[in-house]
């Protein structure tokens, strides 16, 4: 019976979450650019008033989840420091600096009728957020829902549970003073499961969830959600080193996809060379790899040149080892290569290392990834190179937001027509 | 056993459908402009060349509905005729004349790391739809696909078998002649349900499903889909006349947007009246509409004002009527009004006839539907009519297209970046 009733309570809760967001929806899309960049100062100033009382807050997380035994990498990424609650207030003001899109009119065309039709921009309305152990995703995400004007429902970690409503309580202050209202953003208090059940079904409420977090996290949501997901499934992203490639670019990009940092979705996992340059080049890499102690995987061409290379099995040419991990494969042509990102990538982000225009000019237009690269290490697609301001993430999907998502991907456009008493002959 | 059977050939078929479909893609997505428009030009005159057997193809589409009872409402939509067939062709030929958007690279700016980042156009890859019973869908929706470089699996009405069957088998001619290939488009040839549960569940090959038809169709579709959808559910548009609206132009607007065409989408099937202008415009409109034979149903402030008018049960407020009848309501402000539409709408075209621009402004800005209109009829909602040259249909989405849905809503962008050998920092 236990059992039975939190079940309907958590429903009942859920629903109630919903129903208030959708109503701070209304009023959000209508909030003014200074009432919302308010709420984001505000917001900012709080969190460092209140540092000394997250970290307290903060440490009932960080020894629970040291009882729970959680892993030291997870207990690293839960705590909340002052050089983060600083970073989390930085975030804020820089969000606040970035242009508000909300209500912009484009593409006005008089057409033959006589009516003027243009397009305008406009919330998505409520926003779910789903995500792993870091309480300062928390401060980001609501920050960017708050500024594209959407209200917002976040579901952090069940080991976070105290940061996280520490400062979703912070962030209800800093709305209220602001004059918009507190329920623009919820942190769900309950950490049980069936909470975000029901928030991947309340399509009456919800415009879109977007997961932030492993692997596992994302496919659940993606096959559980009955509301459209912007997801971020793997980065198995390739540097291809063409037969026309300069040298020291290809080594300089090379190292700097594989070794600038591993556990990120647009570090390099499998470097492809052509055959004209690969008995050159990779001796070259091989060395500065060493330097890194990255462990390399390879096909047979590239085992006939290195030695101390592991033969690459078939799956490693799937792998996301998000690790000092590569593997390198020899192609003919780049017809080769561009097949076997078509068959093993991830449609994250691809680079190809190339003097010749034609060969550039290809990869860009058939590779079929969310970035195409030419001559630029993969750690650039990321929304703060390409100069989104901030990102919510990167989307690996094709429909709506593609690539590094920023304020743009969390709105949408209506059309908005203006007559004179137009009628339809 | 034999239902066993079938069923694993249907999914081994429609597994092959999906692997051709995606091969097909690569070459449709590198296809020139010029291959486009002549397979779109030689499917034209071959579909008006084919007139006569097309038509007695079709006849044993209208021969086997006859003897299965349809509809003569169905049987009309299922017939080919020498005029329907020359506006297939003309469809085609138009979608010819417009721009080629793949290949587009837009936004392009210069970073502080030296990169250059800019998205490029490019299709979505496969594209599945599903309709009902009008043959000539298949020759338009192939028509879009096409020229937007995507690979197309068209699944009509078991009812137009033949006929789209024949229809397919002239785009494949002409796909061909252009030097394209012809598993760019296909027809499941099959007529069994499965195929279409087959179809939805085809992650790996289909990049978004987009169901044309009723809302039984639609919604199963969303139901059973693994893929994205694109889908247009009800169209409960509302007009709205304002205190201070020209009476012409209210007239004119409300007359128009009910009895233009009873069985559309973008038809009024609401109309609010500001209390202030009520009994004056009432009564002129309720002569307007009897020319019309429009069954007026309304609130009790509407049969204040109006004799032989029935009382708007709850459900009139959502029915998507698609017939010569019309809900009335009174209201006492343009909150009242917004608040109505937010109720019960269904996000699709709205309009507000008024002289005063704080009203037209609030009006614009808030009613969250995909075509939000001021002083114009909502029967203006529709691609031709806003420029985008064709319709593949009209979206009550919020994510990726919202609206008219033309060659833009069948393509997405992916970023590219132009780098000079820059790495992170």
């Amino acid at each position: 019976m236990a059992a039975k009733q939190e079940t309907v309570s958590i429903e009942k809760y859920m629903l109630a979450l919903g129903a208030q967001a959708k109503q701070a929806a209304r009023v959000m899309s209508m909030a003014t650019t200074e009432q919302k960049n308010n709420a984001l100062e505000t917001l900012a100033s709080l969190l460092l008033e209140q540092q000394e009382n997250l970290m307290r807050v903060n440490q009932l997380d960080l020894q629970a989840g040291k009882e729970r035994g959680l892993e030291n990498a997870m207990l690293d990424r839960l705590e909340l420091t002052p050089q983060r609650i600083q970073a989390m207030a930085d975030g804020l003001r820089q969000i606040a600096t970035l242009e508000d899109l909300i209500g912009d009119i484009d593409h006005v065309t008089t057409r033959p009728s006589g009516i003027k039709v243009g397009q305008m921009r406009v919330p998505l309305g409520v926003i779910g957020i789903i995500y792993e152990s870091r309480p300062n995703v928390t401060a980001d995400a609501a920050g960017l829902c708050l500024k594209s004007g959407n209200a917002v429902i976040l579901r952090g970690g069940s080991e976070a549970i105290n940061s996280n409503k520490a400062i979703g309580d912070c962030i209800q202050q800093a709305l209220a003073k602001a004059g918009l209202p507190k329920t623009a953003v919820q942190v769900i208090e309950v950490t049980d499961r069936a909470a975000v059940s029901e928030l991947l079904r309340m399509d009456q409420y919800v415009s879109v969830i977007i997961p932030r977090g492993g692997k596992s996290l994302i496919e659940r949501v993606s096959k559980e959600a009955t509301i459209p997901v912007i997801k971020h499934l793997d980065g198995n992203c390739h540097v291809f080193i063409d037969g026309q490639a300069d040298e020291a670019k290809a080594i300089a990009i090379a190292v700097n996809a594989k070794t600038q940092r591993y556990g990120v979705c647009n570090a390099m996992e499998t470097l492809l060379v052509h055959i004209d340059v690969a008995a050159k080049i990779l001796p070259a890499l091989q060395k500065e790899y060493a330097k890194h102690d990255v462990e390399l995987r390879g096909c047979d061409r590239t085992r006939k040149i290195l030695s101390n290379v592991t033969a690459a099995k078939e799956e490693d040419w799937s792998a996301e080892y998000l690790a000092p991990i590569l593997a390198i494969k020899v192609v003919d042509s780049i017809d080769d290569a561009i097949d076997h990102i078509e068959k093993y990538g991830s449609h994250h982000t691809d680079t190809i290392v190339t003097e010749n225009d034609a060969h550039a000019q290809r990869f860009l237009r058939e590779v079929d990834s969310s970035s195409v690269m030419l001559n630029a290490s993969t750690r650039f697609a990321d929304g703060f190179e390409y100069g989104l301001g901030a990102e919510i993430g990167i989307s690996t999907d094709k429909l709506h937001a593609r690539g590094p998502v920023g304020l743009e991907g969390l709105t949408t456009q209506k059309y908005i027509v203006f007559g004179t008493g137009n009628i339809r002959e």
